[in-house]
């Protein structure tokens, strides 16, 4: 029976898909997780009725959480993704030759279990370089010691158990697992949206007194509220814009570019300007 | 009666928007003008069941309308805009002092009526520089030589009287229409609906055969289709990444800078950044 899924990002505005048919629908002990069969972007997953991915759309969201990155660090060998249980984020990182290992810290198996079962071509699980731990990802970064070349922030919305993902505490944590070169990313939500802003301000303020680089970048994703999503972006040692960076996408990113819908050079650049009231937000 | 406005894009999915009330619908001899209360953007101008604007996000298309294509012309005096009854495009046209006179070209007097209505603070009417012409823009680029420096074709989409804003033909008058150096920009639809294809190949196709410069630009517009809306740029002299177009903004730009929400010289650069997926459109 067909329906409208209604995503409202202000009161009762918002997104509106149309719905085939539900294919998932799990209430575990964090979340509730959904699939569904829409009539144009293909199966689309949610977890408490937020839009986390679509098979059609999944391509901007997890080329950009990841190349931008991985072109920073000069030389990425070890990765951590926090949450990132669709796999799509892995998928994009392990695109590069120089990653030896790829930890995925996924608090619920059922998104594993549901974009496996529905969205066969979003992950790579069994490339041999991804280690998928089910874990807590905020326990995960507080344990023994761990350096990582880069940290991906792969989570939900600030609300239900990805609350604490955007508090300082956090990035506090993640700093220290990152080696002296490290580059971390973390998805901050619409700042179209002013209950947003608060979230983005508090990741940036965090990463602003961590880190030496710390800027915002913004993409386009057309099933998350307003279209309009940033990413909080933070360095150790080398800024995203600097010529070392420009160059080193120009010598490797060819070896894969032609898999790519969304990301190059250009594309690097670009995402980090901000218009006027985005500034204005993390001034 | 509140009530919800949904505009699909695709198949049942697209936007859905609270609405508290209407506050304007009319039959015009073109189309339906609707205005709308909508619950947090604002009022909202619909033209056939499209969203055209809502005032509080109509800074983005308005300003990206316009800046682009003022800061790429040497010295703008004289500007045509085709539709933009709303006032918006005029408004951003006028902040800029070597403008001197803007004709505005709109078929239906009826859009002009309901912007002044329902959203006093959108238009700038009132300025001795806009003269209004109530004229098909198609027959107006065909009579009487003109010489302007600046064409905007702010048209609704490709459907009703919008649909040969979109063929080769249009461009050649306006090509014509045109000085020596000479900039152009439409508005072209959005990359991510594969319905809006055909239109943005044709206009580009249209400009590339009549331009030296013709590229494609994109921006984040929340209330229109998936928020990624695409632009297309055509200029007979200057290039608009060239150095001279990026130090006329910073030695112009600061006299109004502090009235944008959107534009400034990082956006400007950013905007003519594109995806694979969209350089693959226009190849």
């Amino acid at each position: 029976m067909p329906f409208q899924y209604n995503e409202f990002y202000n009161e009762k505005t918002g997104l509106t898909v149309g719905i085939n048919k539900q294919l998932f629908h799990e209430k575990t002990p964090f979340q509730t997780v959904e699939v569904f069969e829409t009539d144009t972007w293909g199966n689309l997953m949610t977890i408490d009725g937020m839009v986390m991915l679509s098979e059609k759309d999944e391509f901007v969201y997890h080329e950009m959480m990841s190349h931008p990155a991985l072109f920073t660090h000069p030389n990425p060998v070890d990765v951590l993704i926090i949450g990132g249980g669709d796999g799509g984020t892995a998928r994009e990182v392990m695109k590069h030759p120089s990653v030896k290992r790829v930890d995925m810290v996924e608090i619920d198996e059922a998104v594993v279990r549901a974009s496996k079962l529905h969205m066969p071509e979003v992950g790579d699980f069994d490339n041999p370089k991804l280690n998928v731990l089910y874990e807590n990802g905020l326990t995960f970064v507080d344990g023994p010691e761990k350096e990582y070349d880069v940290i991906i922030i792969d989570g939900s919305d600030p609300v239900g158990p990805a609350v604490d993902l955007f508090k300082k505490e956090f990035y506090e944590k993640c700093h220290r697992c990152l080696k002296d070169d490290g580059v971390l990313v973390s998805q901050t939500e619409s700042p179209f949206v002013a209950d947003y802003h608060k979230s983005i301000r508090s990741v940036h303020k965090a990463i602003s007194e961590l880190f030496p680089v710390a800027k915002l970048f913004l993409t386009f994703i057309p099933l998350y509220p307003t279209g309009m999503w940033s990413m909080a972006f933070a360095s150790k040692q080398v800024d995203p814009l600097s010529d070392e960076v420009l160059e080193k996408i120009v010598e490797k990113l060819p070896a894969f570019e032609s898999t790519l819908k969304y990301y190059n050079k250009d594309m690097h650049s670009g995402a980090f300007a901000l218009p006027n009231f985005v500034k204005e937000i993390i001034r």
